[in-house]
């Protein structure tokens, strides 16, 4: 039970965070669109994938995908695949692309 | 190019990779379902997050979802909200709760 408190705490407390997190989000959908160009070869052209390995991003949550993103870009989350496409990505990159995923159709 | 090359070589060995774990899933959705119970209070009960932070996982690759339910589990994705309750998952009960949330419309 204590740790199931815990990790309701701990849920809690990145939810407020996420949300303090959304009102700071500066994505912009429109340039997002452009620089994601080269994530469609595996995400999907709407952002719906046809791989098995790969997850479809349309419709997901911007703080979700920029944190993901981000985490890719920095070797928190290691995955040889996405590293190099997201590499040189800015901040703002990231945002753009997060955002323009998030306003994607998620129905096939 | 080169670096083009070998990044498409690599999507594609791993596709074809995927398509053969593919083949070789058994997961059982309704036994999934049973066992998603705990995962529905982060993202959501037809497993479309509310939340900013956590991803939608309805209607995503089961062979993805297992991936990362495993890499959770097995602390090759670090997220110190999803590892306890992962840990304890059996390959089965990972390929049957990605079956199920497989399963799911992601529509709104």
């Amino acid at each position: 039970m204590k740790s199931t408190i815990h990790v309701a705490a701990a849920a809690l407390a990145a939810s407020l965070l996420a949300t303090h997190a959304a009102a700071q989000e500066t994505g912009n959908a429109e340039a997002g669109k452009a620089k994601a160009a080269l994530c469609a070869a595996c995400h999907g052209p709407n952002g719906i994938s046809i791989n098995p390995l790969w997850p479809s991003l349309a419709g997901q949550q911007p703080v979700y995908l920029a944190k993901q993103i981000r985490a890719f870009r920095d070797g928190e989350r290691v995955e040889p695949t996405m590293q190099p496409f997201v590499v040189n990505l800015t901040d703002q990159d990231v945002e753009d692309i997060a955002a323009y995923y998030a306003t994607l159709s998620p129905c096939p």
